[in-house]
């Protein structure tokens, strides 16, 4: 989905309270791609007014108005609840596809199940690009000359960083953190290769894997293949991350995608705001010192004496005032011993000094 | 598939020099269901001659001779490299479908994929029984009345026992184990239930999940459903148990089926011939104690005050000779301070005493 250069972002009533988790990071790193965005509660203003993001991106209230701004593809920037579409949305993609525009589709649901989509977009020529389909074509384990399974890990390059973003819940800034990292690491000449793993990553770099739509038995396998093609390219490879160990519902996505990754540092993200698991407030957070050593442990099964480490800590701050926030990142400085900051407040400097600081692959 | 009472099970060079552990485990635990074993090899014979399982069940050259005995259905007794059928087994399971019978099946290759025996199924009006079908009408989240996902976890009824076998690699007897363990529960009128996570005991007791098989998203919520559907009904609940969560391949399965499972108590399953992880002679297997801490802590970050304890622990002592295997059992009780026995030799006795003297759900 490379080509498509003018999205149009369906949105409708994912601007308020808060934008979507899809429309915040599409606006935010891939608004050069963004033509227009669709929500009738916000018709005629500006996502930059409405948001903070994407300025310049007008609003319109529906597909055909959005047509005018003469887009290449609809991206669906929603996570409804339980992943089942509301008849609104899909009316809207189905004009979409029936006036030739491609479909960007990260639910669980996939459009390319739904017949009435599916046939409007072969009269068109549409495609439909659903990005959390399984990747069974990756489901196969290698044979030798013998017929018999190749299972051997493959090595990350010596002197190469592999770095994973790791987490005390989901939706707590992992990709955030790492797309901030590697736009300061590419700054700084580093050359850093960005793994998605989520589907939201993968719309903003074109590429990637769908972690947590894999089937489990080769979780681990797939994300060491996507991992260890860019770590034979690049020095630098920045891991997304996906989950938390310590969630209820999502911990084995979590550690398969660590044991896949073979990380040799991990930046650990959390948010002030956040007591508990999100949806689920009978689950609290542990403290930082022991998600860490939740993460490093995991590592340890596998690597008894490797370096994984979690080098640095990446906290959403919120709207505390900017003392606070310097006082609180100070104060987990001091907890846990290692560099903190909130990337889009105060950049992710000091998480790339301490990852170039850190282990590297031997 | 539990109508089928008369199974061929098709075994084709699969029971030497070691039977395939599918034909090792419907023999040993489901011969009652089988009617004769399919292998050119020892075409004539008994299973019980050549296996020491199944006495009585003949052996014949091909699916043609298999028909005299009458069978209901096929079973296939292989687990094939890279899960990808001989063709010389796909004409065997058409040449059954031809001949009505259903297809019991429990590779990752789906022969519901395969369009000849499908079509020679349907004209015949036999069924195909894919075991490793991913369960994705399970993979909804349940909306309240408002239309918002409920994601609250499912708690245990009070005084209940859900016993979960992990393991220092796969294939390392935690079937056996809880198969086991079932029968001497049930001989002491514990009315147990089993919750089979993989084919082969879902072959055996008819029903189950098929863990590695699920989209990794949907993993601990999958399994937490089916544990607590049989935790409602039985005071003990005995979960199979699935990989390792020091296997750099499977541990996203593990860990999704300790942390779906919730147990009180888990059994560690070991074998004394096994030095490293099967096929991946660089990866050793950690120290017992090693391994109960790995399963116990993986449980602590759900369940910070948590009972998950290992138990016991469930070794295969192989052909060493009875005084060394008791050496060997009573030093292993020595390293980790808990009951160890060889459940085919002595029984599964040490470890229900210890699962009954063990934590319960509160």
């Amino acid at each position: 989905m490379e080509h498509l250069k003018r999205l149009a972002v369906l949105a409708d009533g994912e601007m308020a309270p808060h934008p979507s988790k899809t429309l915040a990071g599409v606006l935010r790193y891939r608004s050069d791609r963004v033509v227009v965005a669709v929500d009738r509660q916000h018709d005629g203003r500006d996502t930059g007014d409405v948001l903070g993001l994407g300025h310049g991106t007008p609003i319109v209230r529906d597909v055909a108005a959005a047509l005018e701004h003469g887009p290449d593809g609809v991206l669906l920037a929603t996570e409804p609840t339980g992943g089942v579409l509301h008849p609104y949305w899909r009316d809207q993609i189905l004009q979409a596809a029936e006036a030739g525009l491609d479909v960007v589709n990260g639910l669980h649901t996939l459009i390319s199940g739904d017949e009435r989509i599916v046939a409007a977009a072969q009269r068109s020529g549409a495609r439909i690009w659903d990005l959390r389909t399984p990747p069974v074509e990756r489901y196969r384990t290698p044979l030798d000359a013998d017929g018999k399974p190749i299972v051997r890990v493959r090595e990350h390059r010596p002197g190469t960083r592999t770095v994973l973003a790791v987490g005390t819940d989901c939706g707590i800034g992992k990709m955030t953190t790492m797309l901030e990292i590697e736009r300061e690491s590419a700054a700084r000449g580093l050359g850093p290769a960005f793994v998605a793993t989520g589907q939201i990553a993968m719309m903003i770099t074109g590429r990637g894997v769908p972690v947590d739509a894999i089937m489990s038995d080769f979780v681990n396998s797939v994300v060491e293949d996507e991992v260890c093609d860019a770590v034979r390219e690049h020095d630098l490879v920045l891991v997304e991350g996906q989950g938390a160990l310590n969630h209820p519902r999502f911990s084995a996505v979590t550690l398969g995608l660590l044991h896949g990754t073979r990380p040799d540092s991990m930046i650990l993200c959390h948010d002030l705001r956040r007591p508990a698991i999100k949806l689920m407030p009978d689950w609290p957070l542990p403290p930082l010192k022991r998600a860490i050593e939740i993460n490093e442990e995991a590592a340890r099964w596998l690597w008894p004496d490797g370096p994984a480490r979690v080098v640095g800590v990446s906290v959403i701050t919120g709207a505390v005032p900017d003392e606070q926030a310097r006082a609180e990142l100070a104060r987990i400085t001091e907890e846990t011993g290692l560099p903190a900051t909130d990337v889009l407040r105060y950049g992710p400097g000091p998480l790339v000094d301490a990852i170039m600081a850190g282990p590297v692959a031997s």
